[in-house]
């Protein structure tokens, strides 16, 4: 906090929440992938309600997934409507699926896009308040944002008023960010993973800043589980088809393929086996764990671009090596407003490698990543802004459930999120299959074969020849589908 | 036909199927929405394999949707696959969905990316002939594209052999083109709709043009039906939310607002209206009809850029308008690959407005643009590069089956392209709403409400009350479904 003239604006959280929160109106928190959130104004919020009793309505306006500890915290208020998802714990996931208040859940380039052009001022109103963590205040007054940059500058050109939680734990991060909004009409000038475009500092008008909140918080940890064997198996068998497309695609060995490593422990096993590839990658990410550091450093990959570098259950040690040498980190990791980072723009323009993940996906590859049976499990994050634009979309996940009484490739999915024309290839634990040039029932054939699992696949092959009698280019068959559930039952039923 | 070098490879369309198309193998068709596609030497194809019975088992590349004339004449050939679908015979979609043969659909701005990246020759193989239709060859031996440059110059940068028809009823189109196809990690330097950044032709090494057609054919018409009462009842309500978004949206009055309106009559039906907007639109589209001419000349429509310009049944008058006034065409229309018309770093540069049709749309926003319980009824083209990527997203249909016993809004699609999160604004004759911001059990009474065909509103909502009680944020029911459907058939049974 070196700016003289908004020292005076430094309050404690709990005088923050009771002059500057309103009782009614739009609030909106940054921070994304449990990271750079506030924590020190939410918390304040929580114990005002929960010691007045007093009553806020509010419409949350959010970057990203959050912590089970934030969401508690703003459990107490009364929520009118949350944008987009990005919760992370049951708790709010009850609320979600019980409809206790509206969720507006979508892509995350779009949503800060949507912030800035005015959609939700149009259709819900103007923010009345962003909260913002920063890594600090630069003397003139300028904001060096934390570890996650998200939607961060489109809160804060959007929002009437702004609360900056001054993060005191994170070292010097001046000169990590790249500060750049694209302008309408006008070509965004990146051409390489580090290429630097905008300012190192977000500049917003003193006038906006209404209070000032120091910090001395670290992250809590998000809500992904630590590696399984699984997320080991499918990490080899993505390595053992980025070796095989490596050998026979010439574009991915030129300077422009960029690499998005998916998030959570899979990526986490990723990063474990990365080494492994003949070509050192550049990473173009929404979001990378911190894991990936210790290879940027060591220059296993190349250059980094992301939007947030969170850290894993289990992992603090990487957070530690981040900042212990944060000055050689902002030589090789650019971090960048997720209007950049997921852009389709810059995606379409790099040979873009992306991994997402699924919670299921059918026999011909359309992949759920949202709902199971009307009921939210997570949000879409940027995963349908890579997969469409990306030069090859990897969709990566178990075969089954943990338990391995769910099989999570089925014949009909609940809810569609990334339609099969934007899936390259699929990744289980058993094996992958690229399907660019197979028609569907060929499809069907082959995800069932390569990465369905054992105890699963002849029921799947049952519920194709019966949807194959109903004839079409891409049969279904709503009753077999249904006994295909009925048979799973069996089967669990069985172990 | 100005080169001299080319002169002597001039040839008769049946020598050239004799000489030069293999009897195994991969031969590519340019050409889409009924336009500019290669018609001498199809027929002679067909014509020859008539009168030799010779059997030619081809994989068949194609840029877009056909004509009936033109998949009766390859209709001869014993196909091994086709890739994208294209077709707009009933007797090839039977074809297609009876599996006779293999058919691989996609968007069109990846299908051109992966021509040119070589995905199909490491999958399928390469190109051995391309046949496309030139409306010249210069005197240097470079080909000026005809009306339609779709995946034009990827056919002529990847095939082994190219065959030209020249199509002498051409007016001189030179100087209408911008042929230019994106590098890998540049931007594409377009701001404005008439940018040209590329060359009025298409250069090709002479020695890969196999065999030069003289052709004096017109296009047959593609098979678009007129315009119905209802297409005119949507395209009004198109205007009126049109009309209420320009005056709230200051956006969209900005000089980077394009314009893409939809394909077929509905298009049409929305050209005789246009005028009736305060604000003069620029196009960016991949195809348009030539209905839309006579406003870009008159100025209505400020500039257009396409990939096609097509001609609907019944306005042949606007292609004779094309025709008579080319050079002041040439001033206000470019012609572009759709690499270029549908590439997501320029969609989401402007502010796209973007109108696509569908076949029906579930409850929450969810669309089918291509299948109908399991069979192909249309290709996806650029309609999930559009929707993706734009500024604004217009879904418009009526709400029934044009003999009202179908509804086109129901509780469950049978196929999803279109991920509800795409999905801005739906529109029937019925009327309009904008789904922005809206939690999704509200967005289903909001459809319902707004769009859906009176006979069948009661039946949804009851649908609607039926999922709601299984819970969930986005609930839904697929044994109330099949009740609706059932209802739905005694509705009908009553007309």
């Amino acid at each position: 906090m070196e700016c003289e003239s908004l020292r005076s604006r430094i309050l404690d959280p709990y005088e923050v929440v009771e002059k500057y929160i309103p009782k009614t109106g739009i609030i909106a928190f940054a921070g994304m992938a449990g990271t750079s959130l506030p924590k020190e104004v939410p918390k304040a919020l929580h114990d005002y309600i929960s010691k007045t009793g007093e009553k806020f309505s509010l419409v949350v306006f959010q970057a990203g997934s959050t912590t089970p500890e934030f969401d508690e915290w703003i459990s107490s208020v009364t929520m009118v409507m949350r944008i987009p998802f990005g919760g992370s714990s049951r708790k709010l996931r009850e609320a979600v699926n019980t409809r206790k208040f509206g969720l507006f859940d979508m892509g995350l380039y779009e949503h800060s896009r949507w912030v800035r052009k005015g959609i939700y001022l149009r259709s819900i109103g103007r923010i009345d308040v962003a909260i913002i963590e920063a890594a600090g205040i630069t003397r003139e007054g300028y904001i060096i944002p934390s570890l996650s940059v998200d939607v961060v500058p489109a809160f804060i050109e959007s929002c009437n008023k702004l609360i900056v939680e001054v993060n005191l734990l994170r070292p010097n991060l001046t000169g990590l960010h790249d500060i750049y909004l694209p302008a309408t009409g006008q070509p965004i000038p990146i051409s390489r993973v580090l290429d630097r475009i905008g300012h190192p500092f977000i500049k917003c008008p003193e006038s906006k800043i209404e209070a000032i909140v120091l910090s001395k918080s670290e992250d809590a940890t998000p809500l992904y589980s630590g590696i399984t064997q699984t997320d080991l198996r499918i990490a080899e068998n993505i390595l053992d088809f980025l070796n095989y497309e490596f050998s026979r695609d010439p574009n991915l060995k030129d300077e422009y393929t960029v690499f998005q490593p998916g998030a959570g422990p899979m990526s986490s096993a990723l990063a474990r086996k990365i080494s492994e590839l003949p070509t050192s990658l550049n990473i173009w990410a929404e979001a990378l764990s911190t894991t990936w550091i210790p290879l940027a450093l060591s220059g296993i990959v190349k250059g980094v671009s992301s939007s947030v570098l969170y850290t894993l259950p289990g992992e603090a040690e990487y957070r530690s090596k981040l900042y212990e040498e944060i000055e050689e980190v902002k030589k090789c990791v650019v971090l960048r407003p997720y209007e950049v980072t997921n852009n389709p723009e810059i995606i379409s323009r790099f040979n873009t490698v992306s991994i997402q993940q699924a919670i299921e996906i059918d026999v011909y590859g359309h992949v759920n990543v949202s709902h199971i049976r009307g009921n939210m499990y997570g949000g879409v994050g940027g995963s349908i802004e890579f997969t469409r634009s990306a030069y090859l979309t990897i969709l990566a996940m178990p075969s089954t459930t943990g338990d391995l009484k769910t099989p999570r490739i089925v014949p009909i999915i609940s809810h569609v999120d990334i339609p099969e024309h934007d899936v390259d290839v699929i990744v289980t634990e058993n094996g992958w299959i690229d399907l660019r040039g197979l028609p569907p029932v060929e499809r069907a054939k082959a995800i069932i074969d390569k990465c369905s699992h054992p105890k699963f696949k002849d029921l799947l092959y049952r519920y194709l020849e019966k949807a194959k009698r109903q004839g079409g280019h891409e049969p279904i068959d709503f009753e077999a589908a249904i006994e295909f559930w009925n048979d799973v039952k069996d089967i669990a039923a069985q172990y």
